[in-house]
């Protein structure tokens, strides 16, 4: 059976396109990046367009405090107490835009180019949630309402960890009830491809700080005598990974559990090329851990990444300090059933037995997400595949993901409610880097999806 | 024999104090810094200031243009063609003075608290230029005529390499032409212990860069599979040094000779403390290559040290980038007979042989200078040791310094004339680093010695 888009809601979303467009630039000029305690004020207000946004189309909506930034809660309950409810998640916050002059144009001045739109936040997640939102807006305007109870939450603080929302929702769990969960805030495999996520990575992300001197030194007058930061830093970071690129903390595989059988055959079929991989990085060559194929390296592999470092002089041309301090952010990408907290005891572990004692070094737990892997079946799951066929003419492929929505796990645990993610972002899209776009046909064809993801359930 | 300054010169000092004072002030506010372009403006006002200064005390004074910054070249020859010519050396220019929160007073803006002068360049050099030029003007107010002829060169790009200096001097040959060389950029003892400076460690500066990906990527959707440029950087930096803090690259100590029994029984004996040391660097504890002492370390051994780090994201909070680049400013220490190019040979094959394949290396020499150690004996060094106990009341010791002046030996070896080396800075002057400062009191003494030192020599 084939299954395709009906067609009043086909002609609704087409006779919308302009003013859809222009409402989703304006979401998207919003410069809410949740790391920068300067856009504080840009986060609330992409809260409040998102309220007005949710409100104007029919439905109950709250700006929920949080001790961060706030959660936009809104409700359609129209389809009554009989009918099934599903919850929506994804974010309005964005990562930062720096390096700025990478950028073809602004970060935060929506520009198509090529069939893509480029901004900040267009493929994560803000256009993403936006379909969503226009998704509902076409059926109840096509249909006068939905076969099924919608409650969205869009959250301000994915970017930075998520930390306010897992109380969030244990505080609101009787609200969220719900019979599954729906995601898009992750790519599909290739273009023309829809692609449901079987697996998450989870992540614990750290900042070291290394710090020796008071002040930044002559590195004449004081050098060879007194421990240099930057060396005691480079040496500290050098030790995480052996020569076969396997992460050489101590006891950081013992908790890995081995990748399901069938999904690995399903991985190893999808028509995954090196060579473009490698094309979209720009790199001289890809490289990881031994013995690993490149998606299971991404997918099913845990990592450590040195994020950014910061010593001593960096500006143009010599100056011949002995720094006084040294800074690294480090970050491990982890997989089932690796937690957080216990990777944070070994991180730390290990960074106190390799430090020199001349120099003080402190280990700070920046945030972290647990991994996830999920259940591939039930109502909402074939419900996905169907929608997404009728929106891109083929079936979806089950795919890994190396990106972490540490949410997942929260909504999935708390809620106790099976989570589909159908994302339609694309591998290249530069989340988090310079000139991040979304397709502008995914961007039409996931709307689509969305909405007869919930025809179908109805 | 006691020797003390006489008190014709010593009347005119006390009496002109305020406004040297008020010149060497504005000396100092000039933001002179070679190493930033922004600045060239500055640096040239800075060589005017010196002109202004040496013509208005009687000198012939030439701006002598170079490809980089100028070199000030100041003559007063009317001791005449038997009388023996002196070349004082100074350079003009300062280190950059970031980072700026950091500075108790602005940098360029002079205060004096606690007897002490701070001020970006106060001690590094344009303090110690400066005392010699007031040593000139003394004798010549007074006794209306020095017994030698004096040339000045003052330079603008000592704090860059002096690239040009070497140049300057071979073209200038027989204009420069001289009995000996005086230097004043250099630090004393300890307090009130005047010293003469008996070698130099040369330097040997490089920038390591390292690109990966074209762009910043997701440390999610690409970590494991793509080579990090941080990880990369930091494994390079960590192969420089073994784990006895020896450096680590092939070849580094084999042109190293052995130092001077005689030199080494000097600083023996000195009265040097580790726990003052200690608390001047504010560091947990010392640290460097295995077997030597702290003054070893310093004076008579080589080091490569970590000058400044940056890669990826560091600003507030966290981001998951895996970064496109990461940057490490890098420089060697040198002592007799190590030379930067040969020490750059060895560093560029080390790396590229330890830096892995996916990524791209590349080592670029910013700037390099020969090591120095000075023959102890002679006329000028005679003459050198006669002034300082006459304006500190005590004989100098003999000295090592780790730091470099690589034009010592550009003077020495192209005008084969003897250099000595008498500064009147002090251990944890913050030279190159926020809160410079010289001790008023050495300002003081220093210029008095130098005007003991030319009516000595006559």
């Amino acid at each position: 059976m084939s299954h395709t888009l009906s067609a009043d809601l086909e002609f609704w979303f087409v006779q919308h396109a302009d003013r859809m467009q222009r409402e989703l630039f304006e979401f998207l000029r919003i410069p809410s990046v949740s790391a920068r305690t300067e856009h504080a004020a840009d986060v609330r207000r992409a809260a409040e367009f998102l309220q007005r946004s949710l409100e104007t189309i029919g439905c109950d909506v709250e700006i929920v405090e949080t001790p961060g930034h706030p959660v936009v809660l809104a409700e359609w309950r129209r389809a009554g107490p009989h009918a099934p409810t599903y919850l929506v998640y994804g974010h309005y916050d964005v990562q930062p835009a720096e390096p700025l002059d990478l950028w073809e144009t602004p970060p935060f001045e929506p520009a198509v180019r090529g069939g893509r739109l480029y901004a900040r936040g267009s493929v994560d997640d803000k256009g993403q949630l936006y379909l969503h939102i226009k998704a509902i807006e076409a059926i109840l305007a096509v249909r006068g309402g939905l076969p099924v109870n919608i409650v969205l939450v869009a959250e301000g603080e994915e970017e930075v960890g998520s930390e306010n929302l897992a109380d969030f929702v244990r505080s609101n769990a009787d609200r969220l009830a719900c019979d599954g969960v729906v995601v898009s805030d992750s790519s599909m495999f290739a273009p023309g491809i829809p692609s449901i996520l079987s697996s998450l990575r989870g992540l614990a992300y750290f900042q070291i700080d290394v710090e020796g001197p008071t002040v930044d030194l002559h590195s004449g007058s004081y050098g060879g005598a007194v421990v240099n930061p930057a060396t005691a830093l480079a040496r500290i970071l050098a030790s995480l990974h052996d020569d076969a690129r396997r992460v050489a903390i101590p006891g950081f595989y013992d908790s890995v559990r081995p990748w399901p059988e069938t999904v690995l055959r399903e991985m190893r079929a999808l028509p995954f090329d090196d060579g473009t991989f490698l094309g979209e990085t720009g790199a001289p060559a890809l490289g990881g851990e031994d013995g690993f194929t490149t998606l299971e390296r991404i997918w099913t592999r845990p990592t450590c990444e040195v994020n950014g470092l910061l010593s001593g002089y960096t500006g143009e041309g010599a100056k011949t300090v002995l720094p006084s301090r040294a800074m690294a952010k480090v970050s491990c990408r982890l997989v089932p059933a690796q937690y957080p907290e216990e990777i944070g005891r070994l991180m730390r572990a290990h960074v106190e037995s390799v430090a020199p004692p001349e120099v003080r070094v402190t280990v700070t737990e920046l945030h972290g997400g647990k991994p996830w892997r999920a259940e591939l079946g039930g109502p909402l799951f074939d419900a996905g595949c169907k929608a997404l066929e009728a929106a891109f003419g083929r079936a979806p492929v089950i795919v890994g993901e190396g990106g972490s929505i540490p949410v997942v796990e929260v909504f999935e645990s708390i809620l106790n409610a099976p989570v589909l993610l159908m994302g339609f972002g694309l591998p290249g899209e530069n989340a988090h880097a310079p000139n991040e776009w979304i397709s502008v046909e995914n961007y039409e064809r996931g709307m689509r999806a969305v909405a007869c993801l919930w025809t179908t359930l109805g």
